[in-house]
């Protein structure tokens, strides 16, 4: 089906890294901000995220020159942070808002928040959950009901003293989580061991006044869903708490191409309130860990706080077993920082709000009107197919410039045509995660069967491509070390650490004050044999991976 | 197709009306609240919502008796109000939450949310609207610029003071809606002409510190979609503020088979910083007017406010128009009171969670696995044409409790299954909207493609007949008056009251005042002729609508 003989076309004109990508300024203007913002480091690269925002079409400011404008991110390997927040601002995902640790979501980033709901909605729904809405405004006396609760979560608390022009009696929470309120209501909705399993989720912001931010990763104000169930018995609750973070590892996996590390986190790592706490571990571009979700087993500690009891098959009252679990906006940094490049953001098919950009080329006047139409046709077989695609047609830009652009947005296949390609009835594809020629691919026929074939499969090739990579990475960054010497050499080379642990809870916070590293997981997935413990020489039931974490 | 030759089935069993509907409870027992409640009005009735939520499985409770715990609903021509509370709590679709004024959704009741938004949403997109997401905090300062905003909202503010711990320099406006800081933040992203129209929406949750609430239709806190446009001149906002009015009408006939009145505020009622306020206006079942949804033409009053300008193609700076639109949770309370009876709700189908709900029925044992195997091959045939369908198949409950309780949470079809239909692979169905017999078609074939057609038809003659009941209602409750005696007559009636009017802003208040109405709107479709004001005798060029409103 697919040709590569044919001769470069029009599109070869583009292709040159001079034309492609401009010389970085060396120096780039500082902007001055309206508001004081103080997500971390404060370095000077960074300062130009929110003014540095303009949409592409944007050219007629006279501040700026119309092809000198192309947006310049830090190399990866320069600085990861600032990297990381030249593509927020210049992929147009995020920006600051004017209080200090929030943030505004905008479409593009929206949109990859979006594909993460509409799968894990599903999900949430086939396992049994319904969504419904809980208030974000909680008693104060709620939070300090459950002990290791009110200590989690009372430094990070936003409260609401004054309503309608008047102090009030109760201060009020701003929900940072639900179970307070959940358990709260669950005693009013649950009497019988047939009013269980109880299982709801919410789409919902909460807040939590966290003093160093940094966007998507951790905000003053983020999105999330949080779930909570109840079940009559201990087993059903454990069962359930596992289930989600197994539908929290598949959509990582399939959707989000991380391949995340699922596992039980350490006591001294469990959610304020809750007997097991398990959780999703990424591996980002910087190897820093990112919690990517989590899901607690809270056995009865809030159904005993809160007294949410149920008669069971004999008569008998008992406290309900429950679970909580929760993915948030924070997901959406997850995937810039595992597949993003020195050319911006980098999407997974499956997460990506384009898919596909169309690219027409014309020099002359009288080739515009074709291969706008070629174009036109193309988007519109695309679409058909379901395939999320964007057609990039403004003469405002070049194409080269269209090129880094969509390139830095992340978005996964470009198809270019020229005037030759209409002629001969062909496209050009480029694919994202491989750079220049050798993602290039001439004249791929616009039949709708043959053009509709090759885009899926190549988006599926993609898709699996991010995940093997990533994969790669992740693992020749695992080190398996067996004393405390190693693990400490493998965190200051950067990496994860994983070796058998059944050590104390005070060895655990010394590995964390020694090497800045904390027990991410005790994974699922164990290896075989006898273990000894890295730190203490006893004997250990399972290894743990230590890292460094966001 | 259909046969209602057959004689009755076993289900006639369950039809007489003395086993249908249990005798109302004089006296309800009532229950102590854990929290202080203030939903108006505290009438006895109403005292019941948040206890008498148990879910239709809860029977073991000891202190409730099985047969005899069917929720009785207070007459609608009693109290309307105790009739739209005792809905609201035992059709579980909320509950109060602790604090004043709050609600909690449940998932009945934000199922009915989500297939709002599931229209909405796509409708948006079609138009050109893209998601995303404002921090809910805002700067006190803000809500200050914009003259009239911050006369209209500063009564109804929650403000957080103190954040981690700490008292805050600025006190914090948690969202009542988001003008400003939408403002705020296209100063930034708005530079030349060639970035308008900039046209987004969020979904969001909004806080008014009301006063006087009622379970969705004014809560301290809603759900609700707030669209934000920004344009390159005043008639683009306008037609932008029109299309989304329209938008909202087409749902709310099409979708949730309300008939509303569109039309324009009248000055004293626009929204607190728009020039232009648009309305769709919708008539309860105790003929109050509910304002269902509002588009506003903003002008550039917030642009001016906030600075909020672009480059002209004639390289001029000037200020954006604006636009703004909101639906919120209020909707679901319209749906309820205009479609719902003594029985319940009554639930148009393109909005009803359930669409059919089975109910099979047996007497001995050996006949129950025949008919539940027949009534879950029937559900499988309904749930693979797309059809929202729930067998209820507990064996807690007899088949008249059922028959009782769907009605009551206004499913639009009931689909009878028994031992006879088995045997003649047929069902009965009966109609939410047409009581009894009537409503009642025995015989409808089991095979495929009939049942899905039959279905399929019935559920299109609910969804219209619905709206044309509530048209008629509507229709019979306007009146057309031509003096303020006139006026004040059919206000005294209960009435919508419809005449000329060119009077002063002053008039407006007086009628206000003497009669409890207001002008609802001017509405879009203006009766032919010469028109003569109804309160001064001078010439009018249009009618207004003027009712009693929540």
């Amino acid at each position: 089906m697919v040709s590569s003989l044919r001769l470069p076309s029009l599109t070869s004109l583009f292709s040159s890294p001079s034309i492609l990508r401009p010389p970085p300024l060396l120096c780039r203007p500082h902007h001055h901000h309206h508001h004081k913002l103080s997500f971390p480091p404060p370095l000077p690269l960074t300062a130009a995220f929110s003014s540095q925002t303009t949409s592409a079409s944007t050219t007629e400011n006279p501040k700026k020159q119309t092809n000198q404008d192309q947006k310049v991110i830090t190399p990866r390997s320069h600085d990861f942070n600032a990297w990381y927040l030249d593509i927020i601002a210049n992929a147009e995902l995020a920006d600051y808002g004017p209080v200090r640790g929030t943030m505004v979501i905008r479409p593009y980033g929206y949109a990859i928040w979006e594909a993460i709901q509409d799968y894990l909605n599903v999900k949430f729904k086939e396992t049994g959950h319904s969504n419904m809405y809980f208030p974000q405004f909680i008693p104060f006396s709620f939070i300090e009901k459950e002990a290791s609760h009110v200590e989690g979560f009372s430094p990070e608390l936003a409260l609401v003293t004054i309503g309608g022009g008047k102090e009030l009696e109760e201060k009020l929470v701003v929900r940072p989580t639900s179970e307070t309120i959940v358990n709260h209501m669950f005693t009013q909705w649950i009497h019988s061991y047939r009013d269980l399993p109880l299982m709801v989720n919410q789409w919902a912001n909460v807040t939590r006044w966290e003093m160093r931010t940094k966007p998507f990763v951790r905000t003053l104000e983020f999105l999330w869903q949080e779930g909570h169930t109840a079940h009559a018995n201990s087993e059903e609750a454990e069962k359930e708490a596992l289930q989600m973070i197994d539908v929290y590892t598949k959509f990582a996996y399939e959707h989000a191409a991380i391949p995340v590390i699922a596992g039980r986190k350490s006591k001294a790592e469990t959610f304020a309130g809750a007997d097991r706490t398990y959780t999703i571990e990424a591996m980002m571009g910087d190897r820093k860990a990112l919690q990517a979700g989590t899901s607690h087993n809270l056995g009865q500690n809030f159904s005993r706080a809160f007294g949410t009891q149920f008669m069971d098959e004999n008569g008998e009252r008992q406290h309900v077993w429950q679970t909580s679990w929760a993915v948030s906006t924070r997901f959406v940094g997850g995937i810039i920082m595992t597949h993003g490049d020195d050319s911006g953001l980098m999407l997974p098919p499956k997460v990506a709000p384009i898919q596909v950009v169309i690219v027409p080329i014309w020099k002359k006047e009288d080739e515009k009107t074709g291969v706008l139409n070629a174009a036109s046709s193309v988007k519109n077989i695309l679409q058909s197919a379901g395939i999320k695609v964007k057609l990039d047609d403004t003469d405002q830009r070049t194409p080269g410039w269209k090129f880094n652009f969509w390139e830095m947005k992340g978005v996964p296949l470009r198809i270019e045509i020229g005037p030759r390609d209409v002629l001969s009835a062909s496209v050009v594809i480029s694919r994202r995660d491989v750079p220049g020629k050798q993602g290039k691919v001439f004249g791929i026929s616009m039949e709708p069967s043959i053009l509709e074939a090759y885009v899926k499969d190549k988006l599926d090739e993609i898709q699996s491509s991010l995940l093997g990579r990533a994969t790669s990475f992740r693992d020749s960054n695992i080190v398996d070390v067996s004393s405390y010497d190693e693990l400490k050499a493998a965190i200051t080379l950067g990496k994860w650490a994983r070796g058998p642990w059944s050590a104390s809870d005070a060895d655990e916070q010394r590995v964390k004050e020694e090497t800045g590293a904390t027990i991410r997981c005790f994974p699922f997935e164990q290896p075989q044999g006898t273990k000894t413990c890295l730190m203490t020489g006893s004997p250990a039931e399972e290894v743990a991976i230590f890292a460094k974490s966001y």
